[in-house]
């Protein structure tokens, strides 16, 4: 095999997570909460360096071997490549998978926006690798958050210091995205434990060498439990069963059935899971019964924004790669340069170059931004001094959930796209990162609830005919934002641009909940295409956010890199709300109408 | 590895194809030209059902398999895998190598467009292991057309029955898509021959063993030529010369130096060559001097229709797999049934899956209408009988050429894109076929001139600050077709829209003249964008094309399965007309407007 130049691009931009933790969020206000008062920005900052040192120490370099060597099963046992156990173990020594607990469970109270830019590194290094601690995370936080206090005694401790992983076992073969109909079932075994039978498929990590016990996650149906999703409870089902010294011993009865085989994301197990093949998986309640999805989904919000920020750092690893590209590749001249004789330049030069580049940005740092002040909703709506702003916040989040996960997923997926555009021919070769980040990152519009679903979620859970606190709530933020940037030199434009957006968005939202309440079918018919209008709007007011920083800035004297870093975020702004905005009245004007293509379209017409 | 169910879909509709070719291309007209005066409709249907039965039987079996275990080099040898060899066989023993040359040469005569057509279902079955044909029958256009007879009579046959195969040889590690430089060097050899120095590269089926020799079409610098586009001409250049007896003999001084691993087209070798390691590799000019590069460019038309039919077929497989699938695949309920008991439906009854496979059934076959579109145009400009008509079909297809090749290479990647998401997670690994059509497709934006270059090929060259003739007969024809759908009950609305969106690409197009009249490279910074406009009014033109033969059909009492057929045609134009040309009111005024958003974006900005 040849190998070309591969460019070495930096993980993400530091200074633009600077910029978007303290010059956007205000990230520094936290610490007047009580919960942070013996932080400081400085831990805030080491805790980043650590994130991206890992990151780029233990998880970028094996990235591309992990895509090129997957798992393998032997009926036995599951074989990773070496290098993912050191990867585990540093970020589990590094205390990542704890930071955000109470300092008595063994955290750091790290806030939540300050986790999840230091995880955006790791996603942005090695998103496969990394998959096996962000689920092992989630899980330990179903069961911190709902499980009884002997369960979490014994299992949040090994899971919290990277002794034992964690899965989420949710979807099955004959159900898909329908979680009402699953169909594996728990049995009371009389001791107040359970035995399970049934199979889960696509569960991520659900089978490896690399911790001593793996915690499953399960949704499942007890005996007699109600049809549908009233009928769901969750169980925490592990590989090894642990005896009376909390050691894990005994293999349950969960067997891995297969390994699934992607195209990419390659170095997480994507398993099928067997649970009962012999007496019952033995699994316990954790919270109450039937209330399985309502946990889920109280959780699911979190989940979601990892996922969209997974996509954001894909796709910001893209363009970042692509930028390096173009900065350093000489090809051609400018097109009103006729000289053959005159020296090439640098494909950055190329203005349709700089097209891709700039579209890149305004999606990847577009994302990043969504991503990080969902973060903070979710702080907020936990630590908020104030109930109001704590139930304002949690409102909002749930909102705009299904934006932040999809819109980073279509958008990052594009960037990536942009990616392999901008290296030509090299960009489709295996020698360049890029075709990689390209098929990892098209998970993301699929896994924890596909574009669709998030569409439906949006428009008929969240919105619904009547609207909503969070919807009125979002409203308020972003017409104060319009205010704000309306008296503000050099934004003014972008704040008219977003402003008619806004109210497009607005007269669509009405006449959609009209639409909604006379037939649901038909109202929910063209949620995909709204969810991204609502995607477009809130991602707009993210870069209108980012442009008032910088003119802040500029106007304080910024120079030299710090200046062109400030331009560069106006510019991009004004880029998105030119371009990205552009295509929305067209596409209003057929929701308004109650265009019904999508709706009439028969089976057998295809 | 797990084996789930495979879904077989037929490699293209046949009754799409006929309707394209006999309802809406009316091919039979063609009788009526003394070029075939010998053939008859049972003919052109004999070849497409060949051409069918040859890509499913000997092609679409090892199209995964192909992908799976891509070509091996081990320093002498190239080794494909061996059903390679037989699909190669029978495809040049059926004749598709030289259908369409002349009798006296030994092919059928086939038009065009039954040729191009009938090279869709290979497409459809397997793009990599059908690429050396292609090239092949490219290289050997170039050579019939611009070579001497001695040159012909040596290499044509052998490469018209298959025993050698060809190359197009343009791209240099230095150079990419800026043909005018490239270094290759042409020393004159003393006795009419030349002896050639430098290193091509991304150089497809650059070397194997499927055939006894392979001729590559070289573009090189003789010396002293003058530099730039100018200076380029046309060698062939023999891996194995032939002695006078015209056999392959002697190994020609061009060497393997490895091969490229791609994400996708993986069957397909992509070759490092190096020209002239010892004494020079003996090459023999095509042609005249120095007009390599307008050879290269008279071929180029019917090339980048064959990338445009290819991107379009992988898309059509893509689109008919996820089809399949929906109407199969049971899952969830109508959002309007909350009753968890009710039976599961099949998700093709989900109106956000019927939105996804209408897109995919917009793009798939009006791309597929499009390349056949031009096929006739390339035929016309051969065969018509009326010089007016051949110059004006000559003048066309050289203007919508760009859009031919980049508007299925776009929106075919976007119909593989949305085959994965309606199969979710299953179409994301690699038991289905969908996540390798998507990897395959995505070469298509790239090759043959990317996206970026085709948009200036389009503004800058085709159309240039005055228009053109090829303009001038484009807006004849799309105006007269729509008058007539204006009087055809049924397509008045689409007309009406395509109308509309007719006036604002002319709008645009003319300021953008002026733009360009200016400052060429302000008037060409978005020229992607305009390429785009382009192509979705084309298509939009095909569609309602399409809608019209439908209507017609309809008219005459259509019933069952026929009249399912054509409602589908108009629906999907109805579609198309609706949420595809919805956009470009928006890009239309930044277009006119002159935005200077990609132009002026600064290198240090980003």
């Amino acid at each position: 095999m040849l190998h070309l130049k591969t460019s070495m691009a930096t993980l993400l931009n530091d200074r633009d997570l600077e910029f978007q933790l303290y010059e956007v969020l205000d990230t520094e206000s936290l610490l007047q909460r009580p919960r942070y008062a013996e932080h400081d920005r400085e831990i805030f900052d080491a805790t980043l360096n650590t994130a991206r040192d890992i990151a780029e120490q233990y998880f970028a370099p094996h990235n591309q071997k992990g895509d090129a060597n997957e798992p393998t099963f032997d009926g036995k046992k599951v074989t990773l490549i070496p290098e993912t156990k050191p990867a585990w173990d540093a970020f589990a020594e590094a205390g990542f998978l704890a930071s955000h607990h109470d300092f008595d469970d063994g955290g750091s109270q790290l806030p939540e926006v300050v986790l999840r830019a230091s995880m955006a590194y790791f996603n942005a290094a090695n998103v496969s690798s990394t998959a096996y601690s962000f689920l092992t995370i989630g899980a330990a936080n179903l069961l911190k958050s709902f499980g009884s206090d002997e369960l979490k005694d014994r299992y949040l401790p090994p899971m919290l210091d990277g002794r034992y992983s964690g899965t989420m076992a949710l979807t099955e073969p004959g159900q898909g995205s329908a979680l009402g109909d699953l169909r594996t079932l728990a049995k009371p075994a009389g001791d107040g434990s359970y035995r399970l039978f049934g199979n889960k498929m696509y569960i991520s990590g659900g089978d490896h060498e690399l911790t001593e016990n793996i915690i499953h996650m399960v949704l499942a149906r007890i005996e007699g439990a109600p049809a549908g999703v009233r009928g769901i409870s969750l169980f925490l089902v592990p590989k090894f069963r642990l005896d009376d010294h909390g050691q894990p011993v005994e293999r349950n009865d969960v067997a891995l059935a297969g390994l699934l085989h992607k195209m990419g994301y390659r170095n997480t197990t994507s398993t099928v899971l067997n649970f009962g093949e012999k007496d019952g998986a033995v699994g316990y309640l954790v919270g109450e019964p039937h209330k399985g999805l309502t946990y889920m989904f109280q959780m699911m919000n979190e989940a979601r924004i990892g996922v969209g920020l997974g996509a954001a750092a894909m796709g910001y690893q893209s363009y970042l790669h692509a930028l390096d590209y173009a900065r350093e590749r000489p090809q051609g001249r400018p097109v009103s340069n006729k000289n053959p004789d005159a020296p090439q330049v640098r494909i950055v030069e190329h203005a349709d170059v700089r097209r891709m580049l700039l579209m890149q940005k305004a999606y990847a740092e577009g994302s990043m931004a969504l991503c990080l002040y969902a973060s903070t909703l979710v702080e907020d709506a936990h630590t908020a001094p104030d109930e109001s702003e704590r139930k304002a916040a949690a409102e909002l989040l749930d909102l705009i959930t299904p934006m932040v996960k999809s819109w980073p997923s279509k958008y990052g997926v594009a960037a990536s796209d942009l990616g392999i555009q901008v290296l030509g021919g090299a960009g489709y070769t295996r020698d360049y990162v890029l075709e990689q980040l390209y098929r990892d990152n098209r998970l993301n519009p699929i896994h924890e609830g596909t574009e669709g679903i998030q569409g439906i979620d949006l428009l008929g859970r969240k919105l619904g005919p009547k609207g909503g606190d969070g919807y009125a709530e979002f409203q308020r933020r972003i017409e104060a934002t319009l205010s704000q940037a309306a008296g503000l030199a050099g934004c003014e434009h972008l704040a008219d641009e977003l402003a008619q957006a806004q109210e497009t968005l607005k007269a669509v939202t009405s006449e959609l909940q009209k639409q909604l309440a006379a037939d649901p079918d038909h109202g929910l018919s063209n949620a995909t295409m709204y969810l991204d209008m609502f995607g477009k709007v809130l991602v707009g007011w993210m870069w209108l956010k980012q442009a008032m920083a910088a003119e802040k800035a500029l106007g304080n004297g910024a120079l030299g890199s710090e200046e062109a870093f400030y331009r560069g975020k106006i510019h991009t702004a004004r880029y998105f709300m030119n371009w990205e905005l552009a295509p929305l009245d067209g596409y209003a004007r057929l929701l308004i109408a109650g265009n019904r293509d999508n709706l009439d379209m028969r089976n057998d017409w295809f």
